[in-house]
């Protein structure tokens, strides 16, 4: 089938080699003139034929908002917009209602897979109508990885709930990867422990513990074995914050997950706030020695 | 080569199966007259040729020490002594130590894998001598999933390695599964997903989530898609505990695995006195309802 | 001075005679006509001289923004709507703009203390500009608790401080009460503490943790020195969800704050859905034993 | 009565001040000079008649493992020893049978209360025989605060449940730490709150949140309103790591307690190793930038 895709990017470029790969038609729209093949939105409409389906694929919030908005002006009634990106789930709502004013189609898809997905495939999660799943099946199954077609896709409900399975996915990942990266600063601490990486890539075959990100971490520790070329700072994209606003909507305990939203917030802080009041109170109630802003320190103690 | 091996359980057992289907000899003892090829320890003793391999496969603490214990005053000189059970890693000094006396060798082997160990091999981390390692590769080689020796045993380092890495491995374990677990709940919640098997399914290839414990939550989906057929009752059997120990003693935040094994805590309380506290506390100062220990109920609420 | 107050529940009911016994005129509206001066929302405006100052005291949510929008219908122009409930603080730019267009000021107060605030006065956190609350205070004068102004009275800032400041207080309220209560739980399981109820009088006076809710709690044991004439199931009502939620917006860690939150939440559960995914997974590779949701149970143990 | 007193430190020189004030007599040893009154422990035994009581105020562990041991060869049949330092309740079993073998008696006893203790007395949680504590009741209530006995002292338990006691107690203080460190934090972050010392400030009268911690971080504020004068490092002194590894033991959820103790773990951390993994798993799969252990710096972004 023929397929507009907007967002050339990592995942986007990607995408559409290996859709092309399956034998099916992309034009592709990016900001940068050196990646696309139509030269604005309006551009690729044009070398669509009706139906048309528009794949965005652009970075989530105000710039997926804007784009989707751009295409409800340009696309017809029959088309259908997905929307591959990291969005909200609850902004499927209003962009889908917003093209349903012009009769024009809308799924939400979430995309895991990363860079490995061009080769791996990506695994997908959709949300929308029956019948407009079924006529981007193509696509998807061009995108999907290998095997089972249920084993790297799913419809899983309504509009919206292809981001909210992404999301729940996403705010798993936090979870899984604070436990691996718990274990291996235990292992680092751990005198008794002589060779952490090989422990680690022990771990691949035959345990428990086998997975694709322990993979990935034999990986790294491969060309940086005590993981000490970068710094211990990691952002947070989105879905791990929605994922615990959602525990908190839906009343669930997630302890895990929250546990390691938490971790990554302290990691982008160089001092805590919360550990100076701790400090302060300390030196307060038991003259606990404080470690000065400045160049000096204390000493003594005194109990609580 | 020859091993001796006590404890044929659900471990032992399919372990006598794998290293038999290596080639090796294997003479097995336990309690159960049933599965057993010699009748007591000493009899397995005398079946083997020295120097003698004998593996000790049977639950940690005690039952283990005890063993070992009987052992050493069976074997001689230059045999070798392998536990393989889930001891806590401080148990092998003594138990090393104890064997030494008599110029008995010890390495101490983790190994995982579960009930799928038999076909699928088992993981091995070892901890001891690299002489007396070397010795018993053959048996090492014939327990571990095939493929690279690297990616399914490691050796990480003196005795008490092997129970250390063994035991963060299920600590990660606890994370992961709790992670997977979270994750499982909030979609469970979450209206907007309508069929949560299908996603969980889709997941397992492409996805950055896809792992060995998420294929076996696949399949305990497919035989009870809700999974109501169980109680949320969750047991924890030492490592999950000693991993936390671990982390306060060598003082590295463990939040995940802390909150993972405070969950299994958690689901064996029917009532939570924690939580009585609370609910009295907020009764006493804002004469919010409480559910009584009885049948009635009250209303109304303050603020704080 | 004059003051209109809606809502006569059970802090609002307090508050009445609060002020009233300091001096000032209340006239009070109530849904219950055994409670009220008013026999509507008019009356109570009629009642009172221009300029007014109307205190709303309802539930948090649409009671509350209804109220508010009746009184911006009835009030005039240099009247003034003060908010004292629990009103999540991005209630409050809503309800200031809205009584705006009819020059009808507002201020946002955040009002702790619960039924005890009778006797021993309010604290108070108030939110809006400096001449609205200064026109107020002999009303805050009237709350607050004896002492100086400044330790129980705070102008936090603009409209919504108030209940933002409340908010908070509150979330540091979940983290307090249950730290008191995993204590409580801890001192209840030791076998070596003999009498509960006396260790925690003991802490009354002269610890590190004496506190206003610690007595509450020592009050809570003389009644019931075990807590079991209730049940641990404990509600909540919005702050900490709202506080876990800023912490979420402000990339602030909040471990201890959410892990009261989710405590709270899992003493509702009757069985817990992410637990019995634990349990299947530790079934599926370790043939470990479930409870199932029937009379039955199992046995066995094999390591993962 | 007499009392003979081990350890002139700011705990036990504030002591001595307090137990003399009241009217008794006070033996002090110290192995600083200028603050003793004996020159040796045998001159301290030599100063009092017998049956004596000798109270030992020095730090946790060996210091106060040897000065029992040293005052087990000196003192007779008949006097008695209390362990008023942070003693591990597990130290107590083994230092009170030691001594019991020349039926010399053993108290444990917990105290709270810092260098405020001088003044407003000493919160005191005793372990022991019945005889035993009535015979040093004279100095409880000399060194407890003004008030009914009971609520500054307690008679916990047999050997051990004085310092049991004050491990839990410590453990909570940990808690309320936490919770009111996040709150500052929290209320630091918001630019609504205009005067985060004022609100603080206004918590100590007539709210849920009041206590003796919260007036001691109104006073830090006072001195330093953005407590930016500390950096925010915060040692442990072993009670909470006690308390968690208590929590273990019993299997009782500690969620908070645990959390406040990670947090002290991690404000000594320059970088988190564990982050560290969590950063290179991001750019494994992602390519998401690092930031890097030396100058430069990435930028880029993919979906999981």
């Amino acid at each position: 089938m023929q397929l507009g895709l907007v967002g050339l990017g990592r995942m986007g470029f990607n995408m559409r080699e290996r859709v092309r790969a399956a034998g099916h038609e992309v034009v592709g729209y990016d900001r940068n003139p050196d990646l696309r093949d139509a030269d604005s939105l309006a551009d690729l409409v044009s070398k669509l034929s009706a139906p048309r389906a528009v794949w965005v694929m652009v970075p989530a919030g105000e710039p997926t908002r804007q784009t989707i908005a751009e295409l409800g002006d340009l696309l017809d009634e029959g088309d259908i917009v997905i929307d591959g990106g990291n969005s909200r789930f609850s902004d499927d709502t209003q962009n889908s209602a917003a093209l349903a004013e012009k009769k024009i189609a809308y799924l939400d898809c979430g995309v895991s897979g990363g860079v490995w997905g061009k080769d791996n495939g990506y695994g997908l999660m959709v949300g929308g109508d029956a019948k407009d799943v079924e006529r981007v099946m193509p696509v998807f199954d061009a995108l999907r990885p290998d095997g089972p077609r249920e084993e790297g896709f799913a419809h899983a409900g309504p509009v919206g709930a292809g981001h909210y399975a992404k999301m729940i996915h996403n705010g798993i990942e936090y979870g899984l990867m604070q436990a691996y990266a718990e274990g291996f600063e235990l292992l680092e601490a751990a005198k008794i422990i002589e060779n952490v990486p090989a422990v680690v890539k022990a771990w691949q075959r035959g345990t428990v513990v086998r997975s694709w990100l322990l993979d990935l971490l034999v990986r790294a520790l491969d060309s940086d074995p005590e993981l000490d070329d970068l710094r211990g700072y990691v952002d947070d994209s989105g879905e791990g914050r929605w994922t615990v606003e959602e525990a908190i909507n839906l009343a669930v305990p997630a302890p895990v997950i929250a546990a390691a939203l938490f971790a990554r917030f302290r990691s982008r802080q160089d001092d805590s706030p919360a550990m100076r009041a701790v400090a302060s109170l300390r030196n307060q109630f038991g003259g606990h020695a404080v470690h000065s802003a400045g160049p000096s320190s204390g000493a003594g103690s005194t109990q609580g």
